[in-house]
């Protein structure tokens, strides 16, 4: 899933971002419910209405946001007292209101309130964490009215073997329509995630889709797809593309950099996107020197057109039955020296 | 024409300009020899393959940007030192340079290389410069050597009709496949600029191009037909729609103004561009307030497409003899109590 935070895929309409191949897109609660409020989502008839995109989305909590971005003033189990960092008023953030939040975005998926511990944390922070977790989840539950809309819950447990387990259970006897694993990609070694992917997923329903929050590299989605994850979500592809950077056959490039300025072949010749088709590595350079809006448009148009083009060859070779053969080597070394 | 001074037009994708309706676009030669220089668009195969557009193009001479935007050094009748604001390097433009210049970059029309002197200027001052662009001219024709490339000259003259009509009658003499009036829209009144048009068009050849240089509001385009005129270019379309402003109706509506916050009417039913067919006021109010890039896109595509709508109204009303009647009221009065 492409992340549109505020409701749009940074820099892409929706006809490019369809052109990409995503299919389901994210939106953020937290920056929704700040800007321009749920209920004016609401008015217009949703989000997808509201944006325009026609196909699958998801909303996430808003837990993720209020711990890293909000300015907390209170965190019990009630839920997070926080202040507004655009006018300063508080906000009284429940399981219930975040749930009434996202019913009145209504995406096909709503997450449940969750906290997420960072790294590090104590043992104990996070065990409480965990605890949290799932009494909101189960409150989630309840306040959840929308047939319409699929609730995930959320696996935590940080980076303890034994907690990431206690919470694949306790969240999976929930029987919900989807469950996610988060908590990862906040600052611990990549390892410890891989650790924590192959951990948690045996524990996992194998019947329903299951998502890891907030991966989005060629070599984790490999080894997350691997042990069974579904579906992901990265800002990653347009976070880079906004400065100049470009992924291509699993490396990163600099389109800003001298090498390019001559360079008339394409970006990546086995790319469909019309960054590729239409344009040269010199064109992109020179627009990204010049600071042009759609240098930044194109990288980022590319760089989804590549995620996805690398989960769909994934889920292709699942149906050939040649995905362990084929994206072994990506769960064990350095992406740069695979092609797909 | 839309303005694509860096070889794109800001924020639009060549697919996304192609939907306005635009056939001919402008580059700006001043700013394409400074990044990323002529040669490289050339080794690209020209401005149309540089950038992606396969339709018609025109490149300005920089002679307007050299007296506008560079630290001008010495202007004889050699041509004009500057001081490139990049690298502080000094840079010699002679009618043969910019003539050069303009053959490498391969826009099917080059524009010839003049002296617009500012408003308000002396009678002197601008006879001078009259002088000066007619003896360019001439170098710049001795300059052309590329078939495939139509040369238009320039009239220059000022707010004083007796130099408007001399300059007139000098650049018809050359029997150019083409001809531009410069010199307006400089910060003379609007008035003024009518004045001109209606002295100079009678002057010039009918039987090809007559190109009113950096105009593209409605009310001065109708005049501008009306008198003859055949080609305009305007950076306001773009410039507006990066600044948040959509022209709707004749009007000019600021998008981040509160009154959009609950409009989920279409910015303008009548427009086919994607802002007014898949979104909303509301959500493009959201997209502005929240500085997002896809709002600045989408508002410059919808002023693109309002302005290609009326030229072509106007051309579709020449074609059936109803122009007069239809586009007079244009001509006399505020723009805003119009519909077209």
């Amino acid at each position: 899933m492409p992340v549109g935070t505020m409701a749009t895929v940074k820099g892409l309409s929706i006809d490019q971002l369809a052109q990409t191949g995503a299919q389901m897109v994210l939106s953020n609660t937290y920056h929704l419910h700040l800007q321009p409020g749920e209920e004016i989502v609401a008015a217009a008839g949703g989000l997808h209405k509201f944006m325009g995109w026609s196909g699958p989305m998801l909303t996430d909590s808003g837990g993720f946001q209020v711990f890293s971005l909000g300015n907390l003033n209170r965190i019990d189990d009630r839920g997070v007292v926080f202040r507004n960092p655009r006018d300063g008023r508080t906000i009284d953030m429940t399981p219930e209101f975040a749930t009434g939040i996202q019913m009145q975005l209504g995406a096909d998926v709503a997450m449940a309130f969750d906290q997420c511990p960072p790294y590090p944390a104590s043992e104990n922070d996070v065990a409480e964490a965990c605890r949290r977790t799932h009494a909101w989840l189960e409150r989630c539950i309840n306040a959840h009215k929308r047939e319409d809309q699929a609730l995930f819950g959320i696996v935590q447990g940080g980076c303890f073997p034994h907690l990431r387990r206690e919470s694949a259970r306790a969240v999976s006897d929930f029987n919900l329509p989807g469950i996610a694993v988060g908590g990862v990609s906040v600052g611990e070694p990549v390892e410890e995630m891989h650790r924590i992917v192959r951990e948690v997923m045996p524990l996992l329903p194998t019947d329903r889709p299951r998502y890891l929050m907030g991966i989005g590299t060629l070599r984790e989605m490999a080894v997350a797809v691997a042990n069974g994850i579904d579906l992901f979500d990265c800002v990653l592809p347009t976070r880079l593309g906004r400065h100049g950077t470009a992924l291509v056959g699993g490396e990163r490039w600099n389109l800003r950099n001298a090498r390019f300025r001559h360079d008339h072949t394409p970006l990546d010749p086995t790319c469909p996107c019309i960054a590729c088709r239409q344009h040269s590595r010199a064109y992109l350079h020179h627009l990204i020197r010049s600071e042009e809006l759609l240098g930044l448009t194109l990288l980022s148009l590319h760089n989804i057109t590549q995620l996805i083009r690398f989960t769909t060859a994934m889920a292709q070779a699942i149906r050939d039955g040649c995905f362990s053969e084929d994206f072994a080597p990506w769960e064990q070394d350095s992406p740069a020296r695979h092609t797909w």
